[in-house]
């Protein structure tokens, strides 16, 4: 038997950090220095589901029919599916081989490792509603190539992140900014903003009995973002926290321009989804949405919202959060995964 | 609306490869090319489980009562959860930070997340288990660094995955053979031979009803270990068939070097574990099965035994993994996350 060196013990636990912290081939959670993310694992896995336990009969018999639905209606789901066909795939390499590769605490790989589990599970999601609808496999790859405001956005994102793959001296401030500035655009200006234009159309129809099968795993999914949001949220907090070097007013209106960016882009988006009103979808409503969403993402992370005053144009949206209420709306098995005691649900302000 | 150009698709799935594949933004699963890895990823979320639908009352009991254990079991129970909390993470880190970067087709990446999220699961459990019995947290990462036989076991390890950190020219022969080393190390010299002798071991007290909860944890974990030597299988054999210039006679001697060092430090670290024989633990079986189950895994990777005709000495090993038959036997929810049709068994052989 060996003995035990406390102080030693000790030392190593003093020295976790989000980076530059004490590097260790034992992946010692114990004890938790970032309670938060312990605790978020354990939401996010209260929160488990999976796409095939959700029923795809009526969007099938919906999207077969050509009286059923509008052209209009049809595109948005054409683009929720090839737009997050992609995203859902950048979020998880950006993840898994940037943030997780640079980020030292275990606790902390440990929610980030939930966090990509969560994009698998948008992307097989993607590809049961494509299977089920018939969707030609290749569409989506083309869609991502040939619609320019597709294009952009995700050009926008990994730029953030092409500069990370390769080992950085993280001691470098400037570097440490490369890395609060990748967590903060994925996590308060992809997930937290640029995913909602699309997020708000797919439940709008939803609200109509449009795609209920779709619009329930969106329901799942915009919960999953909720978590995901206040992942890196965190994350980039305590980046900071321990780092204020990098917090200067400088950076504070870098942060804020890259926001200004995220929305230009995502109103574009929006224009090419809703090029024309269609009943219950009013492009103005979603334009003015993602203001106010992205006001609440620059103000949580304290920075100065770039549209104050902005009023919510589309409150239903926190309602549909709501995945409890209605348990026992569809037949499938997905409240099984739910334990009670730890079901969250977003507060309106979130949305 | 945009025109859909399907010979450009198509030439892009062509294109899918194991290394070397087209590079694409977009997570294009379908049309899925490497089959097998999509089917496993059906079969591990099916195996779902949480450590805390375990109930720990009766491990907390016996680990209390200084008469209800000898020195030698606890011992185990000590090694069990030090190695594992090392071995865990340093799989998880090989996986999203060399084998996931490195591989190019979204199915398999897709797999290799689903591989990650389960180490996860694991360290997740061991923390459990942990604070359950109330050990020291520090304890287990002392253990990491003064026990030799586990800090040799995980150099071992590490020194395949550390050349493979950095951007790796991947059309180059020798690189080729870094990942392929990297993937048969892993895969079915640490997850498929080293971790058994510990498996075994925490088994064994569990036939005899000692650490009910535990040992029921390290039967899920033996589960999602036997798939997690399946995707390492597949992936290996596949990166070799689309790379035959690498399978050359001395490629082959070299691997079965690999396993033969790998025998030599599990049967090293199996007498640390077993210093003295204890009730229904004789180490000579523990040794004999280690020679037993590296020949399995060679033999599965079209390589020849090291220890032809050696018998398995622990045939109850593979009844354990049936899990299914004693659903019941736990009063937890585990059996919720287990949909039917798609549970499976290991079958002996495997074993
Ligand atoms: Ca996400
Ligand atoms: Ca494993």
């Amino acid at each position: 038997t060996f003995v035990l060196d406390q102080a030693k013990a000790e030392a190593a636990f003093a020295a976790k950090r989000v980076i530059n912290g004490r590097e260790s081939m034992t992946f010692n959670l114990l004890p938790l220095k970032y309670q938060w993310a312990y605790d978020l694992y354990r939401t996010m896995k209260a929160n488990h589901w999976e796409p095939e336990d959700i029923p795809m009969g009526k969007d099938i018999e919906q999207w077969r029919d050509e009286k059923a639905l509008s052209d209009v209606e049809r595109w948005i789901i054409r683009m929720g599916i090839g737009y997050f066909s992609a995203a859902e795939g950048i979020v998880g390499d950006n993840i898994q081989h940037v943030v997780r590769e640079l980020v030292t605490a275990p606790e902390l790989k440990l929610v980030l490792g939930r966090h990509a589990h969560e994009e698998n599970i948008h992307a097989d999601s993607l590809l049961y509603m494509i299977a089920s609808l018939g969707i030609n496999p290749h569409e989506c790859e083309a869609m991502f190539e040939d619609v320019p405001t597709i294009v952009r956005k995700n050009e926008f994102v990994t730029r953030v992140s092409r500069d990370l793959r390769r080992e950085l001296d993280l001691t470098q401030a400037d570097n440490k900014k490369l890395l609060a500035k990748n967590i903060f655009v994925f996590g308060q200006c992809m997930e937290g903003t640029q995913f909602y234009g699309l997020f708000g159309m797919i439940l709008s129809l939803y609200r109509q009995n449009k795609f209920p099968g779709i619009g329930q795993m969106f329901r799942y999914t915009l919960r999953d973002e909720s978590n995901h949001i206040e992942v890196f949220r965190n994350l980039f907090m305590d980046l900071v926290d321990e780092n204020r070097e990098i917090w200067t007013p400088e950076f504070k209106e870098e942060l804020r321009g890259f926001m200004r960016e995220a929305i230009d882009l995502e109103k574009e988006f929006i224009r090419d989804c809703l090029p024309v009103n269609s009943i219950g979808l009013s492009a103005e409503d979603f334009l003015t949405y993602i203001d106010f969403i992205a006001d609440r993402r620059l103000e949580s992370c304290g920075l100065a919202p770039l549209n104050a005053g902005v009023k919510n144009p589309l409150p239903w949206l926190a309602e549909m959060m709501d995945i409890k209420k209605e348990q026992n709306f569809f037949e499938g098995r997905v409240t099984e995964y739910q334990k009670a005691s730890s079901l969250t649900v977003a507060s309106d302000d979130e949305l």
